[in-house]
């Protein structure tokens, strides 16, 4: 079994203090590895950061355009949004065009994972709905499909459901292998979630980036969301998210989603290239000084795009007086980009 | 190099999501490890896990009792506190106590740490002071030091000051060694931290525990700290926390407290024991999980602490919606109680 490899630490003062280990995949749509760090071979679930494979049947069905399904829409269908107001003014926006209420939503409710948002929703005397949930979007895109399927949307999040099995489907095609024998868990707002090789799920955002080993529907429908992810990049994640100012900075160039557990994986359109990324313990703040490393590595960005990729490959660490403490950075292979 | 151990890993339906690996110390106040597991001898910052032993010179000198501090605001003294309206109640009391005024905490203000107190205070149209900060009641301890030693309060959290110099004292005392050549950084609330080896640390919290090792005035300043902690949990975290259930469920038989970055310490005064825990990549989840097993292996309880320390050695993790999804538990050489 190949060891994992040190992806990112964290240092205070002179000293690292802590340090994340996992495993990173570059691939093109065929499969050829550009950079393979750790086991990539290892199946891991994708979590949220799949979002934009999953949406791609609501797309493909005809369902975005038949209900006339915005850029916005669309974007927070790929999203975990921080249930901010314009991230709840999308979600029922999208609901509003399939005649549903938030009650078809099967998602479950939480507070806002935007802090400001979640104190303000407070002060306001309100409690979180379902359209805070950071998946809302999504939810709101299997809703649509059902809709497109005419079938009863009830139960949409369940695995035996017409539209998961689309859904699921969906990921088979991208990944290009047959999930019925993966590890199956249930995800945070209530679908399945299926465990892929880490390599797989980087070629299935190759493919996704440029439509090769794509039908041409498919291929479409890819494109069509990542023009929506680039037009509203705030959608996809939110204030001071990392994704939502990878998107702002690199436009074109790079579409990125984080998912839970330290999971990022993304498509790098003009190279032909996916990535993903998986961080053994789960953190967040590896997988994405990682993923900085390796958009700077391969994108080669010049003017406020490096200078945004160097602040988030190093990202300082600040105390509450405001004192710099250390920092979170990319380590190992990806050290010094 | 040793390498790390397994300590604590993360499932997701049938499959484990996140593995967590680190080093985990179980010594007696001479050095003897009963449980060494990982790297004990690389040095790790303490942070806030050794709040109790940066917290003896005020009750060793004498101001704790001159100036009156209750259980409460000792317990606050060793805490990492939720911001809670008791925990602020108890700060601002403490301060009372000294005729000073909030501006003289040095900590610096942030939103409760815990959720419902951080929207609370949103909803109260107000905002986060020095005394919501975690670390208002260690810092209240200081000023309440500086106060016993007739010195300048002002720059109490710098290296030099007289303040400083004591607390660096009781930590070396404590770990038995020099800090005068330890890795050194800055805290969270801007006090010096400095890098013990893991080892070290579980000694000195062995020594905190039963006195040996101690002379008998600082033997006597932990012990009162202690039955602070025991008197008072809620004051040490607060709602749920890992540290104020374990200190109430096992009152008077351990004393736990965790620190940033994946570290936690404790004392089990009747077994002569202490214990370190680092988690390579910072994660309280890990730690905590660890924490449970060890002191259920070596505390061996019943009835409603046996049942809070499975629960936690094994903590189920739910969706949104209510559903089980997986657990968090120990792992490695600790699972299975």
């Amino acid at each position: 079994m190949t060891a994992s490899a040190l992806l990112a630490e964290v240092t205070r003062g002179v000293a690292v203090e802590s340090r994340h280990y996992g495993a990173l995949a570059v691939s093109d749509a065929s499969g050829r590895l550009l950079l393979a760090l750790g086991d990539v071979e290892r199946p891991v679930f994708g979590r949220s950061a799949v979002k934009a494979l999953q949406a791609l049947p609501l797309v493909e069905s005809g369902g975005a355009e038949r209900f006339g399904f915005s850029d916005r829409e669309l974007a927070l269908a790929c999203a975990s949004h921080g249930g901010e107001p314009e991230h709840v003014e999308t979600a029922a926006g999208a609901l509003a065009r399939l005649g549903l209420g938030v009650e078809t939503l099967e998602c479950g409710a939480h507070w806002p994972t935007n802090d400001a948002a979640a104190r303000a929703l407070a002060a306001s005397g309100a409690g979180p709905i379902a359209l805070h949930n950071n998946c809302s979007g999504k939810h709101a895109g299997f809703l649509c499909l059902a809709c497109a399927m005419e079938t009863d949307p009830a139960g949409y999040v369940e695995a035996e459901h017409p539209v998961q099995r689309e859904v699921t489907a969906a990921l088979e095609g991208a990944f290009g292998l047959s999930l019925a024998d993966a590890a199956f868990g249930i995800d945070g707002c209530g679908i399945p979630t299926y465990a892929a090789p880490l390599a797989s799920i980087a070629r299935a955002f190759a493919r996704f980036g440029s439509g090769e080993g794509f039908g041409p529907e498919r291929a479409r429908a890819a494109r069509r969301l990542q023009q929506a992810g680039w037009s509203a990049p705030f959608e996809i994640a939110g204030t001071g998210r990392f994704d939502t100012e990878a998107m702002q900075v690199l436009n074109g160039r790079a579409f990125v989603k984080m998912g839970a557990e330290g999971v990022h994986a993304g498509a790098l359109p003009g190279l032909g290239l996916g990535v993903a990324i998986k961080i053994d313990d789960g953190a967040t703040r590896g997988a994405e000084a990682a993923m900085a490393a390796v958009l700077a590595r391969f994108l080669r960005p010049e003017g406020d795009a490096a200078t945004w990729l160097a602040s988030r490959e190093r990202r300082s660490l600040r105390n509450w007086a405001g004192a710099e403490v250390g920092e979170v950075r990319a380590a190992g292979e990806l050290a010094g980009g």
